[in-house]
């Protein structure tokens, strides 16, 4: 990298369904220098998320020559407020990019002695906190409540999952391949994973897991796999929309099964969320979820790709769902890896 | 009637969709004889509500061979406990017939006094409870929501309208005719109404009164009523499923619109329910139900069909929506009608 050139990727063509290579643009343009009250840091890690493939489809969030939004860890350069200096690590909205410069009030700062910093984008970042109020304030779990989560080895699958099985539940990953099966099974202690794209059983296999109907069903993916689940709810259950990545991917069926007199019978409860809504409570979940990290009862994979150059093809990748665990893009990273 | 014969309606054949005459019968037997801790009844009112619809679907909460169950108002004849006397009026699950023998703590006390006895099925009964906790309980209104109410000049419909009203929310209904605009915003105090069966253009104006979204959805039909207000949800929506009539009355598309991408980006809440949840909480409702009533802050309207062997045309009736307010069938009422 250059250290004259700041590198960033753009939009050069609104994606229909699952993004293309030649939806995206390497740009290159100066460094930006810091205005009073901001910041100019070196991104380390960008943060693959789905919710940036929905901004792309929406000129309001993201008009096409702009620089992809996203998630990043990074390290200042240099700092034109007195809360942050040279060399901090910070979390923010960075975008895809070597080089961004924010105010200050929207970068959190990151200690790298509590945590490898990549985890700030995961477990202990935005996919944590996903997992942690969609559990916890969204679908409420209790000990006993059965779990279902969908797109379970994702980042915020595989958090979910181990919230939930810490918190006394039984928990059901609905996954994509028999590495992640394995993975949610054997090394995050779900009670039963099943394959919903190579598995023509999946449903009976997930019902069978679920003898008493499924309590809270955390959903990641919509479509065919929530019309799979929603028959099993159990009364009184209560349904997490975290996320629809089936309706960004590909092209779904604008219809599907009515469940509205289902919702009624079993006396269920469908609530979307967004993770921003509970902003006030951040501290109190991070404080949580890094106590289980570095006690080792929660872990965090992730699945890294080299390279700014690379963002696309790691984003398309996260859609897709090749990626287990947290989807990655590392531009550098300086410091050692200390913790789980 | 004679006073030696129970006349019942039972069902005969299993109705798809609206049920037709032809699937009920009316049978003749012996006038029950209360056993110890039971209660003779002779019933005065029979309410008229959807879910018996449901039940007729369902061989185990309906055998084809026993009396329609239903609610009613009736007159103690009989007592086999010391809690109720002779001439006591009671409401209870009484069932489509001239007499009922029921354990005397499945009856509920009406005083006669209070108000007129048929409303003990309509607004300081089921259906002013369902109103009540689906509105405060499960969509948590609160002043200034636009609540939108399907079914609205229905028994539970018109109950919700006034409830919301008092609230201080801003209240749209969506009903069927123009008689039952009228009333809803004539005599209801309605801020609006549409008339989805025959007025082409009911979506516009349905959007043109909820300039800032539909914060309360209270859906009682379901089908493509709410297929077209939930596009219409506001942020942090919370919509209270009531009931599904749309499913009762005639076969709907088994599959409408997918939108739980839509509850995710609102933050909406889609919530069941059904009014017997609450049973805990029944006293205190009625007292704010009957305070209403009396201090005249409450309207109850009665569809009335004479005679127990039209109790099927009236249920085929409100099942399509010709009743306005509360359908009841009356058997006898030998109280004046003291109050609103």
């Amino acid at each position: 990298v250059s250290e004259r050139v700041n590198r960033s990727i753009t939009l050069v063509s609104r994606p229909k369904g699952l993004p293309i290579d030649s939806d995206f643009a390497m740009t290159e343009r100066p460094i930006p220098r810091p205005a009073p009250g901001e910041v100019l840091v070196r991104n380390l890690y960008l943060s693959m998320d789905p919710w940036v493939r929905s901004a792309m489809s929406h000129p309001s969030m993201m008009p096409q020559t702009m620089v992809v939004p996203g998630d990043a860890v990074s390290r200042v350069i240099e700092s034109k407020h007195p809360h942050f200096h040279p060399g901090d690590v910070v979390q923010g909205l960075l975008g895809w990019q070597d080089y961004a410069a924010a105010p200050w009030y929207a970068l959190r700062r990151i200690d790298p002695r509590v945590a490898p910093i990549s985890t700030a984008l995961g477990i202990l970042g935005g996919s944590g906190l996903t997992a942690w109020f969609g559990l916890f304030a969204v679908a409420r779990i209790k000990p006993r409540d059965t779990v279902v989560i969908s797109a379970a080895a994702g980042a915020v699958g595989s958090a979910a999952a181990q919230l939930a099985k810490l918190c006394g539940c039984r928990v059901i990953g609905i996954t994509g391949s028999e590495e992640k099966v394995r993975y949610l099974v054997d090394d995050l202690g779900a009670d039963a994973a099943v394959r919903y794209k190579t598995d023509p059983a999946w449903q009976s296999k997930l019902a069978v897991q679920c003898p008493f109907g499924v309590d809270v069903y955390f959903d990641n993916v919509g479509g065919r796999v929530s019309d799979a689940v929603f028959p099993m709810l159990s009364a009184r259950a209560r349904v997490a929309i975290c996320g629809q990545i089936a309706e960004y991917a590909r092209p779904i069926a604008a219809t599907g099964p009515r469940w509205l007199g289902l919702v009624l019978g079993r006396r269920a409860r469908v609530q979307g969320f967004l993770v921003t809504d509970f902003a006030p409570w951040f501290p109190q979940a991070l404080h949580g979820l890094t106590a289980g990290l570095r006690a080792g009862l929660l872990r965090s994979r992730e699945t890294i790709e080299q390279g700014l150059e690379n963002a696309p093809r790691a984003f398309i990748g996260m859609l897709e769902g090749r990626n287990v665990g947290k989807q990655l893009v590392k531009l550098d990273d300086p410091f050692p890896r200390t913790c789980p």
